[in-house]
């Protein structure tokens, strides 16, 4: 049987290089999320089918992995999101958890579609969920989170903006203009496909919607609205064409944010509205700043969901934030360098024996001393005498120090090379580990 | 369609407590890998199914949880072990990659069998392999690996035993007992699933095997070897039935074992051939010391498994080793705290306000001063005033310190209390995240 080279299509193979960039990516985002106060958790790579279909119904099925056991009868699915998995564990203990729940998570996902620009079949998403608590608080508690993981990856306001609408105030807006209550839904999904619908066909939805050409025109100018975060009351309800008592979600949306420095990297964007019909309130995507590629991340409140897995009723905010279009954009930026493996720990000792006998004894020895005293060793595998060539390889695998076990081990001794320094001495064997231990870090 | 709160038979659900476990076993092996000199790697999370048919044969597929997506034509497979991906990585990439390849992964794996004490349908797997180097010290480097790590989550060489064989000297063994040189396969295979069979049964394949009585004695002795790795070559040749000659390998990775300081916890096991065909020296396992439980891991070398997946010829040496037996050793053995969560990071400042209009607006932008300078800060959700329940909840948080927002913030200070020491002073709101990060850590 043949057996080819390639990974199944839409998937990656992570050699070490690649590797480094997604545990960069990746480091930044747990360390963000435990600095916010978020706890790990993770679930199984693989659900019952009912999870999905009862969320999404069974449309969904054509976008899943699905499969069952050979000779089972259970119907299985890859996960395409994590949210389904969340509210399923909370439903599963809510009585025991102690609110506020805030979670993260960095699971892989998959999903059945082609591959493009910025979209493939597995990637990795970081979520981060913040469950119990109402209001603009929560909502920023998560925002901030995810805010805090891209100044650490080295974006600035200037690269991402978190575009940022509010169910509430939009839906208010959207019964401003005309349309009837029992439509506000199928409004807001309009509301989302906008872009991606032709103008007639658009035109006939919003007809069926019992909009007039004033208020498709009133519907129009809420989908561009955009406007900055710290806009006045007045300006957003002249906008919008609501009444202020509209915008109390957003406003103290907009209070929270400039309360907590994140003003700067935000702006409204009422044409946001996500397109999951199960966000009740605050709703974000975050984007590159030029627009041009897909949504880095995107999230809102969901106070509903917990109790449609059977939970009880529980606010819940979060969001999602893939690997694939943020590495593209932190690759864009300069913000990745041009070797990945230079993100990567530098070892601390590079061991170069003479070949000799007393060489041959020792560094094995010491190799597995640094090792065990937390130290990264490494020790060449080549058989050559040439330490020049060998002190070469210590400077190409980034070595801090090389240590050199030549002739003066008669005397107990070994060379200790200070590879950013440039510096050589001579230490007692028995003390080469403290000395690489003790020694300033970069 | 009914929802269940339950997630797929023999996967598991992560809790924060259950999590923080998992991290605690990945960072020890991380962080070996690392500190041995291996990079890590990832491959996809599914394959071709036709890369696990290719090295084990149609039977496998009962195994594995094995599906296409609908209206396509591929058949993937999840994976069951992480070799096949690794050779094919190494395959493709065999005329670049610098040698040795030294890499780890902690991939999650998937088997489609009943689940039981030590066995998962899900689980993760830490891998470590070492290709292009032949011999003793390669072999040795990555068993060094897998104590590293065991060291680093406490367990002892009474905990654990390295349980190692040598297929050579095995062969050689085998070959002295009777078995005919085109029976050495078989009668490898017989040794490994030897404790598994019927006494009749053994008897009636080893006389298929062409072992006279005498010579299924002998089998039975090597089967039942056990030595201390610093055995002499004469009892090693003794109880093999072997010339010294054969026990060049052998007596090879003792000799590198004992220079790097890790005899004491490996001994010789003559039984131990692992099933995979593909191994052709080195092998091991490594057991609790009792013996009660399934291996904690188990590798070897397999020379010819590249040129298998269609690369080059390259001496290759790894193992596998998964979390859920080590698990159960580190718990029976009290190595895992009673309250998982104390293995998580403990929160640096815990912020506490009192209300006032003050306290609202600086705390949240304290809150986020802090985070922004890398430290973990969580702040209260409970709207109360008692400001004593609250630093109860900061230390049920394992806090290093409470900042208090109180009447002092009149004078831009605020009450810094020290959660281990005890002590508690006013500092300058300006100036407590620098306090809180310069302040030594316990």
């Amino acid at each position: 049987m043949a057996v080819t080279h390639q990974g199944p299509k839409g998937t990656r193979d992570f050699y070490p290089d690649l590797m480094a960039v997604r545990r960069h990516i990746e480091g930044a985002w747990r360390h963000a999320s435990i600095d916010c106060g978020f706890d790990e958790i993770e679930g199984p790579t693989y659900e019952h089918l009912a999870l999905y279909t009862a969320k999404s119904g069974p449309g969904i099925v054509n976008e899943l992995f699905s499969f069952r056991r050979a000779g089972g009868d259970d119907d299985y699915a890859l996960r395409p999101e994590f949210t389904p998995t969340l509210a399923r564990m909370v439903a599963a203990k809510a009585g025991s958890l102690p609110l506020p729940v805030k979670w993260f998570a960095i699971p892989v996902h998959f999903r059945a579609e082609r591959q493009q620009r910025g979209r493939l079949r597995e990637f990795v998403q970081w979520n981060v969920d913040l469950l119990g608590v109402e209001g603009a608080p929560a909502d920023v508690e998560v925002i901030a989170c995810a805010v805090l993981a891209l100044e650490r990856l080295g974006l600035k306001p200037t690269d991402v903006r978190v575009r940022l609408s509010h169910r509430g105030a939009v839906g208010a807006a959207l019964a401003a203009a005309g349309v009837q209550p029992d439509r506000v839904g199928d409004a807001f999904e309009l509301l989302d496909r906008r872009d991606k619908l032709e103008p007639a066909e658009f035109e006939k939805r919003a007809a069926a919607l019992g909009l007039s050409a004033e208020a498709r025109a009133r519907f129009d100018t809420i989908a561009a609205a955009r406007l900055p975060v710290d806009a006045d009351a007045g300006a957003l309800a002249l906008r919008l064409g609501v009444d202020q008592a509209s915008l109390a979600g957003v406003l103290g949306l907009a209070e929270r944010l400039k309360a907590m420095e994140l003003a700067a990297w935000c702006e409204w964007d009422f044409g946001i509205v996500r397109g999951l019909a199960y966000y009740t309130g605050t709703v974000f995507e975050i984007h590159e700043a030029s627009g041009n590629e897909r949504a880095v991340a995107g999230g809102g409140r969901y106070d509903g969901l917990v109790e449609l897995f059977g939970g009880p009723k529980m606010p819940a905010m979060g969001f999602g934030m893939g690997d694939v279009v943020l590495g593209l954009v932190l690759g864009d930026r300069g913000l990745l360098p041009k070797d990945a493996l230079a993100l990567l720990p530098r070892p601390d000792a590079y061991l170069i024996g003479d070949g000799s006998e007393a060489s041959e004894r020792e560094l094995p020895r010491l190799l597995m001393q640094l090792r065990r005293q937390g130290l990264h060793a490494r020790a060449s595998w080549k058989t050559t005498k040439n330490v020049g060539k060998l002190l070469g390889d210590a400077a190409k695998a980034r070595a801090r120090f090389a240590v050199i076990l030549g002739a003066e081990l008669a005397q107990g001794a070994v060379a200790l090379k200070d590879l950013d320094g440039g510096s050589q001495e001579l230490v007692p064997l028995a003390q080469a580990a403290a000395r690489i231990a003790g020694a300033p870090r970069p």
